[in-house]
């Protein structure tokens, strides 16, 4: 690995900073995890996420049992860890990102079950898709409780097999890699294809061009029903 | 409290400078007040947002009486103390802050009476609301001076006691918390939600959707007229 | 004067690396010049305006006459120098900022003779401009070369007694102030000011307001045509 | 030279930073060389832009050999060192800028086979071009692998030959110039150019004007056809 190796807890804190800078974190909104081993290393709820500091990390394990925690008491691990654990178990994630951009939630706005584009560079930087691709990402409602979530974001992951990320209806995006690297990266491209395919529709410009060299259902999007869990 | 504690003025600087980034305090506009006890701690008129110094800060009771001056005979404490005083006493607020926020001023450019959007994600991060609720902001019309601001600003915060923010046609927006950690939360919540707004608009998108699970106007939005001062 | 002194040199450093963030100077355009006494600091052309250094600045009299020069004889100053006389000598201007943000480029797009709005806070920002006043900036048309500009823009500032800032059509705008605090918060009022005006238009939203306080133009604007030089 | 020397792989990832921040380089997309004597100095394929360090970089020569590698076996070299000669090689650039700004993706949807803008002041700042002129960039097409748009990128660079950059469809652009400050400059001005083209289409405003000084197409823009290799 060429970056250098950063403890997990300081690398969240310095990602989150980033990310703030980005408009993808804010509020109490949005987060990240990084599994370490058999443990994933998740960030407390409600604090303010470009000024976390790592002696405020929580440590769970692959079923969510709480492995390590916080001194101070006030502290509750982020809500987002029951989702952030379904792309880990059901894909393998190395790392997990929240983002409540405004491009991803403008993005759930104007595309209907599944968010789509073909024919941008940018989907090159998305693990397993070509230049030509339709890439897909299906969109989940949103609901009242961010952990009621959990189970329409695993049923996504299953029927869509080649997305890393899942869009979220009035929300934001979950996604992931198989390390924090990978992770990021598919977070800056997919943040850029929301945003373009955003400004596209503003300017009339349809974001799925025919003839794409992948444009089947079965090989780009949605898997077949017989395999929904 | 799992944030490190900051000296009252310090802190203000901080926060000026990352509000300036934000584009929410520029030019001679917008503000920050910290209840420090007794005491409020506000930034003198005028001077530069993002450049102030811990020793600039003025000091003053819950009645408006100045408790505290800086050195420098040059500075007067910021034209908004009146309007933040009403948020401390009539709400029992910890911070207040002063936003120009472009998007604050395009919101209050769209919108009649009052800012309204539900079914937002970002909903949930304003306290007491929940994702499906409707989400209302007063909007109260500009004046000359700021200080003849503060009467209609006190008679919104009453009138609309779910509130946590009040909008300022073609002006900005007031907006407080509990805490300088709640209010800038809050800041962060209203703004993305203004943006988003304007965004909807422009792409033909309701605000509203039918069907909120909290939508009676005596419940989230404008008390009866006969709760009003 | 409330804020550290900084020696003039390193003072405009300081400022084009936060106008660079901004996106007022990049590539080779933009710049500032500060008044100190009877010399004029400026800064080189051609030069990257985020990575200049205090000892590259040349010095120049209120007639144009070169005082000191850095010791890089490839340095020549910057193109702006008469420009930023005229604003310096017609107005006792302390500092002189010329933007290239395209807030301003797109104002003087979607504007003819006069930029103009009216019943904005931020107006307010501006020398000797209330809220409800019809605030005016004179555009001039551009010119192949940047000193030819010269002749044009000083018949504007003769002309329009009360702006502060002139724009130049598909080019930028030249802003000035008592001292450099002052052009500075000028320069983030009117940059604001042609944002908003930009998506006001976009929106159908009128710029100026019926019934404005001060909407007569031998007050707000041009002065009449025998003040003309 | 009126900026400090700086080792070309420091510059390189200083550099790299800075367009990070200004989202001309982010996911796995975008890239910059430097021409050092008869080597140029390349970054590694794959490594986070912002993040990258002195240690990882290549050397190869005009002829694409590789003259010198990271100690780390794992990183191989840009895909865009096969680009970036051709600009090296036919135009004696100094530097190679690759950029995925959404301005230059945006303007290769809203135009055919080149993009055009003439009377912006920002066009001054490519060289070679004056206030008055129809400054055109040629469009080539993407490709579902980089190194395929070599031989297109050269057969512009031939037909183009005042061109400064060569726009690719649905991909980003390549920028260059004497040395990485002439190139910087040109990223700057151009990426300018096609923002602001794009928001005058959005705004119905057309980008070139008639009565341009230099609108021939063989003087501004591609060459004759017999010049084509």
């Amino acid at each position: 690995m060429p970056q250098e190796y950063q403890e997990p807890g300081a690398l969240i804190c310095d990602l989150a900073r980033s990310f703030y800078d980005l408009g993808w974190v804010s509020g109490t909104g949005g987060g990240i995890c990084l599994r370490d081993g058999d443990r994933v290393v998740v960030a407390p709820s409600g604090v303010q996420k470009e000024r976390m500091r790592p002696e405020q990390m929580f440590a769970i394990g692959l079923d969510g049992a709480l492995l390590a925690r916080p001194d101070d008491p006030a502290l509750r691990p982020s809500e987002c860890s029951a989702l952030f654990l379904k792309a880990i178990n059901l894909r393998g994630a190395g790392a997990v990102i929240h983002s409540h951009s405004i491009h991803a939630v403008m993005a759930t706005l104007l595309f209907d079950a599944e968010f789509s584009v073909s024919h941008l560079e940018m989907i090159k930087g998305i693990s397993g898709h070509a230049y030509g691709d339709r890439l897909v990402v299906p969109i989940i409602e949103n609901t009242a409780r961010e952990c009621d979530l959990a189970e329409a974001l695993g049923e996504a992951i299953v029927a869509w097999p080649r997305t890393h990320a899942v869009l979220v209806r009035r929300h934001g995006a979950y996604i992931w890699g198989a390390d924090w690297i990978a992770a990021k990266t598919h977070a800056e491209c997919y943040d850029y294809l929301f945003r373009a395919a955003v400004e596209m529709r503003r300017a009339g410009i349809p974001t799925v061009m025919q003839g794409g060299t992948d444009d089947a259902s079965v090989s780009t999007g949605r898997a077949g029903t017989a395999n929904r869990t």
